[in-house]
């Protein structure tokens, strides 16, 4: 077999706002990168925006695949979008097959947090690992499931949604639909909810001065910052915020009993304010054995794990890996 | 391959105070039933008493192999036992090497849920499915994983322990030392406790009767002839059982959407009065497409599981199928 160095392959990451693309090496090294935004009018504009992307990112090389993730429920068997709501008409679009008839190169299309995941465990924080469980947390609570080194897709391709196992009995009703699931306590919108309320009731805090006393404009990142800064109230929302996924964790940990756990998204931006309650919940909560056997890490790639992983995942669809 | 009739395997299941043994042929049918009880006395004991009941079992016929499934960890890979606290001196022994060394036939030894939940797998509830989950309510609540077809053991072969899911951020200590964990609501004794409590508090019922006035002798199987019987009480028992046991696989239901539950165990005997609240609080919490396609059935093996299991086990071990 030739020099993988010698081979390249072409990540796509498409969100509600920008496509991103790289050019990613087969020694898994960023050629190029590129952002374009995202049409708002519907498939056919967003298939075009991707070709587009795809050209100017491989335009100097030979690109030998291109990987593509996609929000929503995704048949990566026959490379079908079965639906997405923030995207007009993005539902049932056979995108595999439009891409490959328009670049004649070959194509592999999987759910975006399912490509995160496997740009974390090829290459970032799960490497060399067997069984991984990845989370990101952000605006939801998503989750990517590596087993005996291969990617669980589950029986209807929808495996992996840690952010709605129930962390209580009773408790809020969850967009999904459930109750009291772990994103309903920590999706970014609800943290920020967490802390305006405390702030609304009195609790002393320079959160109010860091966003010149307008509540609508915290985020993690400002929480953060004042954690940062010794603001009691600030560690204490970290704190609950890292309970509260510590506790879905813990439960996990005594499930799967997955070697290692890798969080990444914005809200683990908060670092070790929000790491370390986590860890230290599902020490003191989850069984010792699988405990003490499980790392659970930041994420390595930051930004780049979904084209990261896209690109990979059409390199190991054409090597024959099985994913 | 010759007919697989024709072959016979021997499994075992160690219980803390039963040995069962049963002569399964190639096509899963039980030829010899056998049941001793289990020495006191340590490893050399129980050792000893397992080759007379599988000699016992299998004096008409030459066996092909012998599965056993213990209680505790067991490092299947190795044949060793792992440690096990109810019978003495039950920790690291060669389980595997002990027997093969006395009886000169193959043999595989496994934890005992494992192996049951290969029963219910490969013959039972769960036959035909790629991805199931098995649960064995009792004392305690135990679990199985099958994934792409195989057991799933997890990194330090310890995965499956679903009874310690957390359903609640706060609530009772857990003898794992958790919290809140699922088998800290529905454990045997706990579904107990929870009926006295009631009917201490003077809540009307017709349990009391059921046991001749002794509180003490109420047990699952009283609280479903009181539920037969029209009773609230041991209705609503079975209500809250249902709902706890579905929060936790709600849970389940969306982080690994499976194609099967499978249940079983002792206090599955309740039934519908069970099984009824259990299905509805999946419907309910987790996410409309892995709740919809998953099954959540009763399983098919009864006491058997476990022998059957194991029987299958080594059959499976001996022609190469993965496990």
């Amino acid at each position: 077999m030739e020099g993988e160095g010698g081979k390249a392959f072409v990540g796509v990451d498409l969100g509600g706002t920008y496509i991103k693309f790289a050019l990613v090496s087969g020694n898994i090294r960023i050629l190029q990168r590129r952002k374009l935004p995202t049409p708002q009018e519907g498939r056919e504009a967003v298939v075009s925006q991707m070709e587009r992307g795809i050209r100017e990112v491989g335009k100097e090389i030979a690109i030998c695949g291109i990987g593509i993730g996609t929000p929503g429920l995704v048949d990566s068997r026959k490379g079908v979008v079965r639906g997405f709501t923030n995207i007009k008409d993005w539902e049932n679009v056979p995108l595999r097959d439009l891409l490959e008839e328009r670049m004649d190169i070959p194509v592999f299309v999987d759910n975006d947090v399912n490509m995160m995941t496997w740009g974390e465990y090829r290459c970032g924080g799960g490497r060399g690992c067997r069984d991984i469980i990845c989370l990101t947390l952000g605006t939801g609570v998503g989750g990517g499931i590596v087993i005996n080194g291969r990617l669980y897709r589950g029986h209807s391709m929808c495996a992996g949604e840690i952010g709605h196992i129930p962390i209580n009995v009773r408790g809020p009703r969850c967009d999904c639909g459930g109750i009291a699931c772990m994103e309903r306590y920590v999706g970014n919108a609800y943290i920020v909810e967490r802390t305006v309320g405390a702030i609304r009731k009195g609790k002393r805090s320079i959160i109010p001065e860091l966003v010149g006393r307008d509540l609508s404009k915290i985020t993690p990142k400002i929480i953060t910052d004042a954690a940062d800064r010794e603001d009691d109230l600030a560690r204490e929302i970290w704190e609950e915020t890292g309970t509260y996924i510590g506790v879905a964790l813990a439960g996990l940990v005594n499930f799967l009993n997955p070697e290692r756990i890798i969080i990444g998204g914005g809200v683990a931006k908060a670092g070790e304010w929000l790491f370390r309650p986590l860890r230290k919940t599902v020490e003191k909560r989850a069984m010792s054995l699988p405990a003490r056997e499980v790392q659970i890490l930041p994420a390595q790639l930051g930004e780049d794990a979904g084209v990261i992983g896209a690109a990979m995942s059409i390199k190991d669809e054409l090597i024959g890996r099985s994913r």
